[in-house]
């Protein structure tokens, strides 16, 4: 299947172009100058007048040293279109428009891309195989959380959500376009009557997807990445998600315009895209394609479900995204999943903390944090979130529109993050999860193993090995990771052939355990 | 990337056309007559001269009511050619044959397809999604083994290696065309020399195939599926394994149209394919579709794995053929294979039986019991296999060259392939997996519960169902599955409302059990 570079948008008439900075670019910068990674927009007064969504198509190319992007642009409304681009290298970058229209053929600039400021590590992307770096080679530790329409609550709830965030451990948020519970902003589309069905497919109503925008910049000062879901099977009502193939095409490329130069952007196409019923495989892969094919930022891709996996080998997906309650229950199946798509795993919903009645949204704090360690140890990434609610409407907890989180897993979620980054780089690897070790890390230099709900008073320290590879000696941390302690345990354990699989100290083959839950064991080579 | 339909093979003179029953047709049927799912086979007298492998196409295309099939010939030396058939369907069969030698091409003749003798089931298919059938509607309950080189042994091997078989409970041998230990045939292509390496590619030597194909008709009498293995890692020393594209070519149509109209044929594309270096994925999957293209009996398709999983989403591919040791030691883990492939899987090896100082070769009888019955549970199937030999060398073992079982297992196996047959058709379907029943079966008629290695002494008797699904009375069987007994509990379960997501009958809400290992529960809907 091919998918048409061709955008929607142009402008007709007088190029009003400027430079201007954004919320992640953070400051006002002169014009002619924009840090790598952040995002340089050129601003168009253009016609109002017919769709302005399908009659015109507007575009830029830059170029520096070579390399040339083609990037595309969106219609704002009140006559006003935008291009934004986020340059991946520094240097002089010269760009020149193109448009159905005209008078905004052909325009021409430059501007100078300079350092990143600090905190600005690019966007996120894939290292190592199975982990996550951003593009300045800075592990990302992926610490997920889901508030599916935070973004489109009052200012008042969404400051509040920021807040939170502020003073969590989360650096990923997955969250909806579109609204699946009581929203203050439930109108992507201009509304051509009362009824909820009562609106335009072909005219977006640019107001909503500035707000939804004025989000992602936020979580973007926070180091927070925007896991932006496209459509979900939530709202049959509304029927958002429901739409044909033309207007979801319109739809998908107006955000990936509009959004896609935000550095902190991934693409998830769905939440339980199987559960659409309107849609068949071939239409999310098409989908898919489209948003690889239109975004010249490249962002990571995604699609998560409820039921029926999807094909994660497919080249167009970045990253493996799903739902199992099941699947972070232990270190193997975790890891399972790394085989089958031969990418990066986040299991982005493993049921909720929270005191919901339903079964997928009651979670212990002490469950939800062991999801989280059972899925690093399969060398794979988890998500939260939470259901607590006075009256156990999941749609007024965190999950549904955020506010304030009241769960006990957050502080211990932050406590397993310090572990992961004073972890090896980019990511732990399981380690022969066949032979039951349950250990991961990185093979003769760090080792975790997890012990889960068990209450071990002894431990045998025997690391997997065969003749001819490094024993080196280790220091070894008792890890209690819901009291969030780390105990050291004094002098060194000093690796010999224990079999032809195994080593381990003679002198000290086990080690005493203090008998309680949730605890590891760290042996760090020294 | 598309695969050429070019047959290698033909005859040159004199049309010496008969019509042949082959052992599995099982008896001497007049001249005109082939039962259906047996075999058609044309002998032709044709050139000694220069290579008949690659100097002449040999092909028939074979009618009925409209259908038409074309079926690839072979050479089997000394100037004879012949070209095998299995009819799918009654009926009368015209043939007529095409080849590049003008004296054989255009031959024609016709023969009766009639009914199949009692026990010919025909060959097996894919059912319900995740399980196999014969094409008669037969389920096929797969409880394979593997003796990779049984049918390369002398003949009295041979000979005690299948009144092995015909005591076991095994419907499915894995087996390697081309050696892997000490063995009596080793010379699949004509020598050139002593080295191990002095041999010809471009010259097969059809002994040692017709050798092998009487293995595969005799397994084929005692109702045993032959999951012929086309090539493996094992045997760097002679390189079968290591050819270029077009010995690959030659070789894989060569055993396509030499074996495919057996019906007990199943295609392995190799084992632990990616241990093999000289060949890449596209490689693979490069011969797995000229498998495809070649095979007008579509046999099944599959490629088993030591460490990358392959992608058995390809639509060359059948069913998934998993090498792994923990993935069946609880049901959530098998299952997740369905979920990944969405096709049937087989876990073709999970460790051995046996007696050997290889960690993958020295499970208890118990162990290996319990990962079919976990495999079960996930909705897939396990393959056996043992390693026991007084020298402890699993190559003189049931694994390597086959014999005599000394496995505790085998018993177990058949007591498990009797429950399988008693069992929902086409297979048991795991139910619920995310929410920790272990329960499996068929919804609201048959439930199997597995208790693995635990002891327990009570159960409570709750079947996962919500509001307006059938609650429905169940009579239940306590299965020791080691001991070999089903013990009927008295009475019945007569199941009402027991929460949002349950099932239960408040008068008898628990069961007791023996405290032994390997119990399961079975409820049958009354």
């Amino acid at each position: 299947m091919t998918v048409s570079r061709r955008t929607m948008l142009a402008v007709s008439v007088g190029l009003g172009a400027a430079t201007m900075a954004t919320p992640l670019a953070a400051s006002k910068a002169a014009v002619g100058r924009t840090e790598r990674w952040g995002v340089f927009e050129l601003k168009f007064d253009g016609p109002r007048d017919g769709n302005p969504f399908d009659d015109v198509t507007l575009s830029a190319s830059f170029s520096c040293d070579g390399k040339v992007i083609r990037v595309p642009g969106f219609y704002d409304g009140d006559g006003v279109y935008r291009i934004r681009f986020s340059p991946p290298e520094m240097g002089r970058w010269q760009w020149t428009s193109r448009s159905s229209a005209s008078a905004m053929d052909g325009q021409q600039g430059s501007f100078n891309c300079v350092a990143p400021s600090a905190g600005n590590h690019g966007p996120v992307r894939v290292a190592g195989g199975y982990h996550f770096a951003y593009a300045d080679g800075t592990p990302f530790r992926q610490i997920g959380t889901t508030s599916y329409s935070w973004a489109l609550q009052s200012e008042a709830l969404c400051a509040r959500t920021l807040a939170t965030l502020k003073a969590a451990p989360f650096n990923k948020m997955r969250m909806l376009v579109f609204p699946n519970v009581e929203s203050v902003a439930v109108n992507p589309f201009v509304r051509t009557g009362d009824g909820p069905k009562d609106w335009d497919p072909t005219r977006l109503d640019p107001a909503y997807f500035r707000r939804f925008e004025d989000r992602i910049c936020k979580l973007g000062a926070l180091g927070i990445e925007a896991d932006v879901i496209l459509f979900h099977p939530y709202d049959e009502k509304r029927g958002y998600n429901d739409m044909g193939r033309a207007d979801d095409e319109r739809y998908v490329r107006y955000i990936v315009a509009r959004f896609g130069a935000y550095r902190n952007v991934w693409w998830s196409m769905a939440n339980e895209y199987d559960d659409v019923k309107t849609k068949t495989m071939a239409d999310w892969d098409h989908l898919l394609q489209l948003v690889q094919a239109e975004d010249p930022h490249d962002r990571l891709r995604s699609i998560h479900q409820i039921t029926v996996y999807y094909d994660n080998r497919k080249p167009w997906i970045t990253h493996s995204s799903i739902q199992n309650g099941a699947a972070v229950l232990d270190d193997v199946r975790a890891q399972l999943h790394r085989s089958f798509g031969l990418k990066p795993v986040v299991f982005d919903e493993v049921c909720y903390e929270g005191n919901s009645t339903l079964r997928w949204g009651n979670l212990t704090g002490e469950q939800m944090v062991e999801r989280f360690w059972w899925g690093l140890m399969g060398g794979t990434y988890v998500g939260h979130s939470e259901t607590f609610d006075p009256d156990r409407n999941a749609d007024h907890s965190w999950l549904g529109q955020g506010g304030a989180l009241t769960g006990s897993s957050p502080p211990r979620l932050a406590f397993l993050r310090k572990v992961m980054e004073d972890g090896p780089v980019p990511g732990i690897e399981p380690i022969q999860t066949w032979w039951n070790y349950s250990i991961a890390g990185k093979e003769f230099e760090y080792y975790l193993h997890y012990f889960g709900a068990d209450r071990p008073t002894r431990w045998p320290v025997v690391l997997p090995g065969r003749k001819g590879q490094p024993m080196n000696a280790y220091r070894l941390d008792i890890i209690d990771t819901w009291n969030m302690t780390v105990t050291p345990v004094d002098g060194l354990f000093q690796m010999q052939r224990h079999s032809d699989y195994d080593f381990h100290d003679p002198a000290r083959p086990t080690i005493d355990l203090p008998g309680r839950p949730w605890l590891a064991v760290r042996l760090v080579k020294v």
